[in-house]
């Protein structure tokens, strides 16, 4: 990931520091598990825990010779150790250090992740608890369609964001898996009950069978979930991009106070984050494809999937948690124009009501739907193209003379009647 | 889909027919919670049960002139009933209708392909018994490795299965919401009871919100989870595609006996079937993909979704239907080649011990990991390069002389050390 | 496809009488090739061209059988044509016929994308003059910007159509070959001259080499040129829907006398042509996604290719041919609401003219950038949150008294200043 | 792009300091382009030209402050240069330098990597020429096919990579186009004519038509074009790595002396580098999708391309010339195992000729097509399942007795018979 999105937690999760610091957890909880049997010496353990470091240089420079990371790990761990060097990587194959290692770097990061998320969504809770009854216009197609609240909007972003949660925790439930089932899962070389314990010390669960490695499924799933919220946080972006819009203008995103919105027309207030936000999820959609197509690798194993991994895998990560940031900071400071929004709910001179109207025709009135329906329409095309306002337009319409008045008329034209059950849909987020 | 690929269940799901059929019960659903409310009278409501037809031709007709689907099933519907005919859709609108209704097909579509799906395991977990102590080789990157059992390969296959199917439950979990609230989601025409009662009488629970629409993650994570179970299938059938090459020859797909396998080459009998399913993986994820761009829509719903929904949930449940079935035809009626398996894993003369000779020269007779490792590697060099097996040339090895033994290295030539854990490893899955 | 999105010209290029057709024509062709050879009886040929028919019906029944198309088609062509039937498919390997014949029907869609694609740029190109000195505001980031005119916004529509067009020729010249260079691309069985042959009367080029099919790499850039051509549709009609919004209101798609935009809201004139236009384009970029895909076939080929091209030509084409036949329309009929677009214009206050002003201050009255920018950049902020004229603010600044005369600043607050190469810019354009 | 991959001439054109250096080339040509016009003083310029440095530290200090990259560009080069600093960047909008600069990038990045294209085809064509006539199996289905031969095989990567080729340049022509047409391209601030001098001086042609930005229809087709090369490479890796499995070994990617193919099987020698390409092209195809996403900006421009062309572009060249790297060294030094190739050959025992029997005996010995299919399938399919060479089953089948002689039916066992076009297709790619 380029520095400019790089967040400090994923920067060092997925630093080769901290990897190679993973692996040496895996290689002395191996150590560990292979002494409680009396197969390794407890003083060889003690003598690599305590002296079992390593370069990320010098395993840079062995891995220049062998062209293998993990060779070039163990190597290096066994020389700094000296003689009992020699019990490092007992039994194992690469893929049962990498791939355990791969499933606590990626529980490591969608544990932080969803506690982002977490505490962005009480934000959010807390904003659309305070907008509850601020009244804005709902828009279906880009088009003013029936009187909303800015709280209902968001509550909507954190029914999504609830949801969100569950698919990165039933994720993060998948990837929880260890292996150390050697070369092609039969566990040839290392018995399963290292494995129990290994992956028990680790705070992971030994897969219920596997290849040489974890099956990529696992990791699709991860990748979906992360790019799914991903989507979710597109869409809150979008629908601030059009709040933004210089004919709206019911939101803006926060603007620094020396931030500049334009080198050349120092009028603009852009929406910039939000922009960059919607980018990067077209980033995350394209990455889950890729690990999708991970998942056919051959026989019991090809290497394919690597190189997609050591991109995507931080690169994701990265950006989401960039994205998080980012939106939260959205949430917080977002600047919320309530004048405006009033404004705009009038803008279309009553239209929003048409529907209400149409119903009352129909229901208390007893016009037939289609009548009513024509009634409504006609009206309100012509207080699209006109000036007049659609409760004069409709007050006037000799096919409703004598069936409703115009106070009746008038008393539908009432954004309140619109929010009589929005405390009771704010109820079911309660704790 | 095309009809080479379709289903007869799917078919019936996303026909034409059972929408507005589906549709229809939302209808009357709606009515008969408006009835309970006093709103609709009990003889209308069953004048509507008794009398709300529809011709999906009728609706054709009317779609024609008024652009809009909805308007032309609920006018030709209320052409059938009459005079009753007004009260049915009261209140809503179109997308409480489609939403809802979808929720249900794709609800119908996601039981049968789980039901699919357990069935297909069930056949799968039989052969993997069945084969469980079959010897063959597991490879690695193409390459020989170690010795396993084909009933370990076919069990690891069962195990991502029951991962796909808690993905796929996951799904139908996050699918099974209906939504009565209207256009902008305030339930400003229909209360919330309605919609409870709606949701309760067709199986669904209502959403807690909603903009005028479903939010489309809880789509997209259906098409997540069809796609990574197309993944899945598409790992097995490129398996069965490696194993049926003329070289290996250990495995076949099914063969009918007046099929032909090349209009040239009559000799041929080729995985079509199983290349058939990987390029059908294909498809899926690129519709996942597409359902995760529709995740973005504006404000409280744009309808830029529905031409891909239209498309994609017909499709993609046509196609992992007929993958399913396909793949589980392969499952009962692949043939084993069982004296080919054995064959094959002899044919490295012998390398497929390497590592066990390789970690008793560490570990029992203490040679350094390193001088053990090029002592077998060379062997191992110069067993790829010639006619020797690999025994014979440990065994005349100079390094290993007063080391270690013939007889003691032979004994590390035996495949059925490898075989110890796998009764271990298939009780994990007993139920 | 499904019906809806079907149009008249694909449904019978892509249809199976059309398909079986070309195979015809391909298989007659190499009869004739081999009849100048002297290998074919003129006779025979002759018999077969008269008597060589299918039945769509009796090859799905054989094919039932064989589960083989190729056979299956060949077969019932040469019963119907009696014992010189069996001189059809001589020499040829299936996918002779089917690429061949592939490559045609690919032909014949592009070339009808390419002749719509080219009427409707002219269209287009009416439009852009119409409006070329029609004003209107220039939006970045959503945001007003600087003055344009419509018509130069419909103008770099058509020149990115231009470049779409030299994408879709390209692919065309790209995918205008054939090949009948048998099973392995050895011509074992039919000379290359018989392919040359063919290729010439089928107005194909001979593949100067291929494996036993056409390499994926031809129908990928198809299918890229395709997905692009989309992507600019999704562009314009993403443009509309913008303008189409309440707040905006400068564009309208068109409306149906009798169409309805909402069964609820009779009010609403919703840019659900555009919406739809717009979630095509995910579909074909998906598809574009899974033609890569299909480029790296197993050695002489594999058939994963297959159900991913029986689908996503005619659905990709299909869907192309609808997107430009509603663009198309759209274009000639939308409702360009021209007041709307001044007043729109002049909604900042005169904000638009900012950089003017600013460039002014630094080149003309020599004030430092940093300087006049902060100059500029207050007023803009007080001008955007207060109800002041951009002018009036302007002029009553002090740090400006004396520097520039409220004439000379007002003289600069003239949108067509800004169109002063409207007509050079339109000049690039003359044929 | 991460370390591992990243190659030293990308890592060059897409670090800080050569974007820098190339936006600076653009803010110089546009002074002179001015000066030329005598809007800016020659002495201007010559000390711009001077003193315009930059330092990448200071910009991002400023960068941090005014949220802008341009602005602190800017603001850091004025600042080096003294008075004179503020001609710098008259008349332009930051789009001006980003887009023409970035244009410029990818136009060094593309002329890259077509040479090397260029230079690794003639690499390959070497080999093809040098295994010309070596005997190898093709495979169809990864089924034993038809004889075929290594250099043909080789023949058949070339010409795909010429038509790479053409896609590269096809699309370095169309992202070959600068512009310096202001906030919303109506050259408000800055005209044709200094686009014009700007364009010719740094080797572009100005666009004729642009929004704020370049369309990105123009870099998505260069996105396409390398991900299909991409997976161009990716198809010849994915043959060596089938020809590398054990079973087949005919060629081994190269492997180095002292490279470890496994740290558990000493014996391994594993086709890495060819996965590896494998999985960058997942990569590829990824990117290419994103890439298209992004044509649909907002109006005059919307920001959300630049968060993905920040990360694609550099991570696609990156990986692309890794590939190519990569594939080279795999073209020279693969490792050929002739004896094996022809061994594999014969493996069939001469099923590999049975389409030419079949023709023979219906050309040659009239045999009705069907009958002699019947005839050459039985044989076949015991051929396959025992252990008698196809031409002893078939000179013992009574249906053929009288018929064809043995002699005969043997003389069509040659592979020589299948390689006699290979000169003249080799002719084909003379220059």
């Amino acid at each position: 990931m380029i520095e400019r999105y790089t967040t400090e937690t994923m920067e060092r999760i997925w630093s080769d520091k901290n990897k190679y610091k993973v692996w040496l957890d895996v290689e002395i909880a191996v150590c560990k598990a292979w002494s409680e049997k009396g197969i390794i010496p407890e003083d060889a353990v003690k003598d690599i825990e305590n002296n079992g470091t390593f370069s990320v240089k010098r395993i840079n420079e062995i891995e220049n010779e062998v062209h293998h990371d993990v060779i070039a790990f163990v190597t290096n761990v066994a020389e700094n150790v000296g003689s009992n060097g020699r019990y490092i990587h007992l039994g194992l194959t690469s893929s049962d250090v990498i791939d355990t290692a791969s499933s606590i770097m990626l529980k490591q990061s969608l544990e932080h992740v969803i506690s982002k998320l977490e505490s962005t969504s009480k934000d959010l809770f807390s904003k659309a608890e305070k907008y509850k009854f601020l009244p804005c216009v709902g828009r279906t197609h880009g088009v003013h369609a029936e009187p909303l609240t800015f709280g209902l909007k968001l509550l909507s972003w954190y029914s999504q964001l609830q949801r969100d949660r569950k698919r990165l925790i039933a994720a993060l439930e998948e990837i929880s898996y260890g292996k150390l089932s050697g070369a092609v899962g039969t566990y040839a070389h290392c018995p399963p009950d290292v494995e129990k314990s290994v992956c028990d010390s680790l705070g992971l669960n030994p897969s219920p069978i596997t290849t040489q490695v974890l099956q990529r499924d696992r990791h699709a799933q991860v990748l979906s979930a992360v790019s799914i919220l991903g989507c979710s946080i597109e869409r809150f972006a979008v629908e601030i991009r059009h709040l933004q819009r210089t004919e709206v203008l019911e939101v803006m995103e926060p603007f620094g106070k020396k931030q500049k919105g334009s080198s050349a027309m120092p009028h603009k207030k852009n929406p910039i984050i939000c922009e960059r936000l919607t980018g990067m999820s077209r980033l995350l959609r394209s990455y889950s494809s890729a690990a999708m197509e991970n998942i056919a690798l051959w026989h019991e194993r090809d290497i394919s999937h690597s190189s997609v991994e050591r991109i995507i895998w931080p690169d994701a990560f990265n950006l989401i948690d960039y994205m998080l940031d980012k939106f939260r900071n959205i949430v917080k400071d977002m600047v919320v124009q309530e004048e405006r929004m009033k404004k705009n709910l009038e803008m279309t001179k009553g239209l929003v009501y048409s529907q209400r109207v149409l119903l009352q025709l129909v229901e208390q009135f007893s016009m037939k739907r289609e009548d009513a329906y024509a009634v409504v329409q006609d009206n309100a095309m012509r207080c699209w193209d006109g000036d007049n306002h659609f409760l004069d337009l409709l007050s006037s319409d000799k096919r409703l003379a004598g069936l409703i008045s115009k106070e009746e008329l008038s008393s539908l034209f009432d954004y309140n009647y619109y929010y009589r059950y929005i405390n009771e849909i704010f109820d079911r987020f309660l704790l």
